[in-house]
């Protein structure tokens, strides 16, 4: 079980690596602007996480993280006009490291102090804000806060969690099945286009 | 008196989520947007003192703070178009706050360190960075480096504390004038729209 | 030979100091706003380091570095239209702070986990990242990841560094070496403009 996370948020680190390095590239960055963007999309939530609750960073003891990272980063620099066409893959490994960085950061929380709402609160920084930094230095409002569906995914995770948890027949199976529940939303949300409303639909018009 | 200095946190804080959100409905953010610059707009100043002193965020340990900041950006989602109509209480409220946040940022700075000049700015990154980092995530030059007149405010409050200090007679309620200064600065420089000058009035024209 | 560190990193914290304030200053920002950018270009990589090691940052006891950066700020702010005219002393000392500021955080990453690859990124945020705070804070997308030479000039200090520890006879000298060469790289792509490429060469027109 403890391999199948680490392969999953491989997976996921590759995912945001990618799409951070492509974000980069469409900024007309610098080969060297568009590794850090890789970076931190890849690593910026964990950072936040540990940041906040006043631990070293993890990446500063993972070289093969770090190792990863700059692979991922290199390729989509070299293959950059290909990455849409391996747009499928690429959001599957991304939502599926949207649901693994939720469950760890979530976990992490709750084994420092056993608080669920910070808890959640630390799960949805672990999956989301490596996404909000990168936006930030590419000098644009973060997109998770406008249209797409990533902290909601944690939403509807956090409470299925909550759920199972009741069941003592699958109850051992909860980090797993709030991996797939967001997993599953984030995927439908980006093949149906969903999002949430705007805060100001009373006004708009 | 350290019930006092609750109340008015406690109204800093709803005051401050209510600017973030607002802020962010202007910018036409969805509900999660909204309420994460809430959030970070009422938490990122503490978030980053407690961050440059090496200490896990207070935050994570305090739900009821969490609970009160989301409350305050539903409100505020739901009464958007209200919020103008409140604005002198909630210009109130902010001052407050800044006062509050000020000189409670600049005693846990002093307790740390002991050192004034550097108590000084955690006081005033407690007070304003919040503000600044909101900007920073709506993609604007924080409203504090060009106009507002916050961080002068605890300028003006650190030098009267200070002053105070050495009146015996009223010493011991340093803590409570020195938010007063700050608070009467803020809402004055408010009420008659005074700002600092730009640095290059020398090359305007 | 701590002496001559202490220098060049005074040296350099003045030049980050005067360039982010001169960045300001051409934002059009208040007084209060140029000291800020000044501050956080200064310490900002140092502060970043630190955060990510989970220390406490340097500044907080550091007051004489808090002033030498307000010194820095005011004189900026005063003598604003002369500093073009002192660009290359300014431009040294910032190649300067570069080699020093890597280096320093470099030994720190060395000091505290060994290893190599964590250490450089380190060392490479500790020179170049105030610089990154300071274009997010002035709402532009990071020159450091669009054309200017810096990380690479880390990079190659990196490289340089390693091959003299296999030269016995030159070993001892290898951080003065390392800071040397990062210095010449820096002041060399300065003069002659150069730049990494984009990293979407293969799309432009």
């Amino acid at each position: 079980m403890e391999n199948l996370y680490k392969i999953i948020s491989i997976l996921g680190t590759v995912a945001f690596s990618i799409s951070g390095a492509y974000a980069g590239i469409q900024k007309r960055l610098d080969w060297f602007g568009v590794i850090v963007i890789a970076f931190v999309t890849a690593v910026g939530g964990g950072t936040l996480r540990d940041v906040f609750l006043g631990k070293p960073v993890r990446w500063i003891h993972d070289e093969a993280l770090i190792f990863i990272i700059l692979v991922s980063a290199i390729i989509a620099i070299l293959f950059a006009t290909w990455i849409p066409k391996v747009d499928i893959p690429l959001q599957i490994f991304d939502a599926l490291g949207l649901g693994c960085f939720y469950v760890l950061g979530y976990q992490r929380g709750i084994s420092e102090n056993n608080e669920v709402l910070s808890s959640f609160l630390l799960g949805t920084c672990t999956a989301c804000a490596g996404g909000v930094i990168r936006d930030v230095l590419l000098n644009e409002i973060p997109v998770l806060f406008r249209k797409e569906i990533y902290a909601t995914a944690c939403l509807i995770g956090f409470f299925t969690f909550y759920q199972i948890k009741k069941i003592s027949s699958i109850e051992s199976y909860s980090n797993q099945i709030t991996i797939f529940v967001i997993f599953v939303v984030r995927i439908l949300s980006w093949k149906f286009g969903l999002s949430l409303p705007q805060a100001n639909t009373n006004k708009s018009n």
